[in-house]
């Protein structure tokens, strides 16, 4: 089943998608929001699985689905609680900067409180107030829970997965040192995420979806061109189970919660650090890591941050090239 | 005007309480919780000013108001953002551990992204799985916002401050270096957070509100003693206009946002370290602190951290010593 949140109000209005997101159809009889069903889902989950079998079948008059028209799936929530579990993607980081990474960051995940309160749309600009601040995307993969009691199991962590999407997690990467050296994390530093226009229950994903991890390819195009062709199946270190299960370790974690992969990160088939897709590679899913591993074969960054007018797409296909999830595809603002 | 939530399903029923907190008015015909009162305040404020008006002259039938009754008035929010605006609390903690603390600590605030996804209610015991954590209170004073434009001043942001309350900011001590010292900020270390019963609105707090700091003491009592005596209108270094400017300084804040001062911490009259209570002085907001000034006139700390069984209350008082905001009180469970 996919789902999405049409434009309305501060917490959209909820609809079934078909699976070639072609044609949707109002759910608001059933819940308004797409966080009223997650707060029911297991009372409401029947009527919603009605209703796509209905628009799978074309069984009801149906409307047009138009990614431009949706909202981020929860325009706002109650939590964003973002992962980095691609630690390759760290261990380069690290590495450019000269700074150790310890080991215990391959045996424990790192993650980060996201702000929550308002999501960019998925076809809304980003809204960047000075380039000097370093503007990036981050394209990861995201699942969103159901209540997940506290010091949840990884496989009740996976039990609780209600949905998979994918995410821009807009960072200010010239804003971070000077966080991260206050001790408090990130705050100024990552401003509104933009969604995927769609969601998509873990059963409707098949194969796709295998041991709390999303096999495909995650693409990342910049300014038309391919930045990023990474396999998020590949070299992620901690599984959604896992990263669930360590932000309820200390506290439960309530319905609508939306936890992230961190920047999908690949190695290069040698072994070393990616390479650009234009030289064989599968590219990066973020300008950071191309910046990293600029400054480690040449001494400094080639390629610039984000800048007014540039404009990203992110998405996942199928066998046929069609997407899963719909298109982020934003553009940057002055 | 003084605002609660009943407990009620994920969300609570809005109430409009008397000023004395022996009488409340269901509120939910103009807005069923207090979510939804933010999200659409100028419109709904002048239907809740007259409910308000009909309480203090008992003008409409009343219920008795009781405050275990009450969750947490926003029992999940969108946004939980808590600075440290005590500089002078920040500065012990690092002298107890012989870290310095860097100058820019006095002009740039701390703030860290909180789990808003669920709240305690200020009456629930503190779930606590594990006593090695170092379980901590940390009682502060927090506002309410409207929507907060990106780049707000703050002249904007006073303006923006709908609410006021008070916090226990549960912290697990033991969990907080581990997890500084991988740079991404609290997030085990910061379970969920209690709230006074009640917020109230800026205009009924008279002189008590002014330059955006809370003019009262913060009473903290630990199993039945006076611990706490501290003055929230001193040595706050960051007022809240300045705290919540800075959220708001790369993202526009959504209605609802909670914003925390951090624990509340006074000098000693002689400009040292506050003293205990029984010694004469103000005594303390979290255990941190006590232990940290143990530690810099001991070598180590004396007063353990929370433990099963354990009490704390957190009010504010009017000049009747009547609470302002109901009373946090809570025992940690096993």
């Amino acid at each position: 089943m996919k789902l999405a949140s049409l434009k309305h109000g501060r917490d959209g209005k909820l609809v079934v998608v078909s699976d070639d997101l072609a044609w949707c159809a109002d759910a608001s009889h059933i819940a308004p929001t797409l966080q009223a069903a997650l707060d029911d889902w297991d009372r409401l989950l029947p009527d919603l699985i009605v209703l796509a079998t209905d628009v799978r079948n074309q069984a009801i008059p149906l409307d047009r689905f138009h990614e431009h028209d949706a909202a981020s799936p929860l325009p706002r929530a109650y939590q964003w609680a973002d992962g980095s579990a691609y630690v390759n993607h760290v261990a380069l980081v690290r590495q450019a900067r000269s700074a150790e990474m310890p080991d215990t960051f391959w045996h424990d995940p790192l993650m980060y409180q996201g702000g929550s309160d308002g999501f960019l749309g998925p076809r809304d600009p980003i809204p960047l107030a000075d380039e000097s601040w370093g503007c990036d995307l981050e394209a990861e993969v995201v699942v969103v829970t159901g209540d997940v009691p506290l010091g949840a199991s990884r496989e009740q962590a996976l039990d609780a997965i209600l949905l998979v999407g994918l995410t821009n997690d807009v960072s200010l990467r010239n804003l971070i040192p000077g966080e991260l050296a206050k001790g408090f994390g990130f705050f100024q530093s990552k401003p509104a995420s933009a969604f995927s226009p769609v969601f998509v229950t873990p059963d409707a994903l098949g194969d796709w979806w295998k041991d709390g991890k999303l096999h495909r390819k995650l693409m990342v195009d910049l300014n038309g061109e391919p930045f990023g062709r990474a396999e998020a199946g590949e070299d992620m270190t901690f599984d959604f189970g896992t990263l669930v299960a360590h932000a309820a370790k200390t506290r439960r974690l309530g319905a609508g919660t939306i936890v992230g992969s961190g920047t999908v990160s690949n190695r290069d088939s040698d072994g070393g650090p990616g390479k650009p897709i234009a030289e064989g590679g599968v590219g990066y899913s973020c300008l950071a890591e191309i910046r990293t591993i600029e400054t480690i074969n040449g001494g400094k960054p080639v390629t610039p941050f984000l800048k007014a007018g540039d404009t990203i797409r992110i998405w996942a296909e199928d066998d046929k090239h069609h997407p899963i999830f719909g298109v982020i595809e934003q553009t940057v603002g002055a």
